[in-house]
């Protein structure tokens, strides 16, 4: 299997984040790229290149041109308004009754309209990372489209919840919408994105939300037990064309591969269902009973397993890397996944 | 003039918060109750008592009950989820299309569920610090309902930011809605809130939004450039019946009496206009230059002048505390609002 990866992706290296109720170590460091790239190696998955640079066109079909011209400028921006720390939190959010039609002039007001978390710090490099994962995507998306049965694109920073014009979770762009919208752009009809991350995939799900091309799936733990907690609930079907596209498999914390796998097994009954031409996996490996922020119990073996019901699809399949934190483990799960795949 | 204040109110004492993009050091502290109540006394303003002990009922005609349950129960819940920090701080919110209808059940999703910043932490004794301010709140305006022209709710933590189910901007429970509601309960058939605080008072906005029994008005930081960002522009008028009744005058950062007098008069005009039967002044005391977040340039001597004119209204006229933040001032500037009123 071809893997695309950019050192590039590397400099997005965030020092801290506000999580559960403190400031503490950021866990979605460069580090995490390094164990998955360094099992490639080990194991000769097949050839790691580096992806093709694409233009922010097949970007804009995702986000809103002003969130990315703010992403873009951000830490000019930051810099120029005199602030000297080395990344960036958003402290204020446009809930409910709070406006959301008018973008603030202020940098700390802007950072706070274009974001739901304050887990995600800004940085001098993110917006380089960033773009140069979804390029990487971008470039999966193009093996796939130019008939490669298969192709890892080892996205980071991770995308699924990110939004149109919101970044939150770790993820700025979103990998896998920006591969599945350039796959139909390609001449796909339609695209599965199953989404095996522990947290749901909300930006991914809201992107292609009233829409039929795109088939979303996601098992992940209930969000009224987890985050993202605002969205990724059974109820959530679709609206418009799209109603019946979307099928969420919240499970409880504790979840194991008994009943991990009869979720797993429904959504590749919808997948056939919906029959596409692509299925793109959002391959998040914090399903992993050691993973240090995530409540699953997933084993190393039951990757594999993953990977060989995800073959017998029999479908073009893009890999693009979501989460999964850097424990020993995190680099031999992610390619059981894909070796099993290609074995499968 | 009597003062209305309980060294309850001290009991919250935040740490740090998460502004203009760091951790730093908490600014609405109990000290700055403290310095106003000892330029009370220096001045021999008048006697300082303490409030009276109020059910939730005139609470809950402003607040969600969800909402008043989740802080009265946040920190047993908090240390029941086996947190050992002292303060808490939220970190992900339901913006836009991510779900407000669900109430999230674990304890983190809770806190943005219920909040809109990073900059409120809650602690220990939060709910019973808001409460007592919100008891100082009632109890003022159970003082003009019985017949005095003026009285001075101390309260603290503030209130303005609070709205009907979230809070944030230090803000928990808005006790200048709490105590309008209550002297509308309590006979009177209009009230208008003059918010001079240096930040819009996006809750009290939100909370009287459609009615008009409230007339509200807003003289504040360009909500462009300035917290809370997301309300106070010049267009929002009020909706339905509120239609009209909502007044708000947004200026640039570096404003000073000349200009910010200009919109104090076209507040004071609306007033008279409305005729209310009483007149809450929400008093943020960081329009002062020295303020140390704040940046418009109001000195000690325009505090009098404010006193002044508001007595020139003529109208049984409450004080309620909002922001301003430790300086050495901030007591003398405080109490020359209320002791220019008293003389005018």
């Amino acid at each position: 299997m071809k893997t695309i990866f950019s050192q590039d992706q590397l400099l997005h290296a965030p020092r801290f984040e506000v999580s559960d109720g403190r400031l503490e170590p950021a866990k979605e460091i460069p580090t995490r790229a390094q164990m998955v790239l360094d099992r490639i190696h080990a194991v000769e998955l097949g050839e790691v290149f580096e992806p093709n640079t694409f233009s922010l066109e097949p970007i804009k079909k995702v986000h809103d041109e002003g969130y990315l011209r703010f992403l873009e400028g951000f830490w000019e921006e930051w810099l120029a308004a005199g602030r000297k720390e080395e990344e960036a939190f958003p402290f204020v959010w446009p809930v409910r009754e709070l406006r959301n039609d008018v973008v603030p002039e202020q940098i700390d007001g802007k950072l706070g309209y274009y974001s739901f978390d304050a887990g995600s710090p800004l940085g001098p490099n993110t917006w380089k990372a960033a773009r140069k994962s979804a390029d990487t995507a971008l470039t999966g998306a193009s093996l796939i489209s130019g008939g490669e049965r298969t192709a890892f694109a080892l996205c980071r920073p991770p995308g699924h919840h990110a939004h149109n014009k919101f970044f939150g979770g770790y993820c700025f762009l979103n990998n896998a919408a920006i591969a599945a919208q350039s796959l139909l752009d390609s001449g796909a009809k339609k695209v599965s994105i199953l989404d095996v991350d522990y947290h749901h995939g909300n930006g991914t799900q809201a992107l292609f939300y009233d829409r039929a091309d795109v088939q979303f799936l996601s098992i992940h733990a209930d969000p009224k037990a987890e985050f993202p907690y605002f969205l990724g609930h059974a109820d959530e079907k679709g609206i418009g064309a799209g109603e019946g596209f979307n099928h969420n498999y919240p499970l409880p914390l504790g979840t194991a591969w008994d009943t991990w796998s009869l979720a797993l097994h429904q959504s590749l009954e919808q997948i056939k269902r919906y029959d596409p031409d692509v299925v793109i996996i959002s391959l998040g490996m914090d399903p992993f009973e050691e993973d240090p922020i995530s409540w699953f119990k997933l084993q190393s073996d039951d990757f594999l397993r993953l990977g060989q019901r995800l073959a017998a699809l029999g479908k073009p399949t893009l890999f693009v890397m979501e989460g999964g934190y850097a424990v020993e483990d995190l680099g031999i799960n992610c390619v059981n996944v894909l070796t099993a795949f290609e074995e499968g």
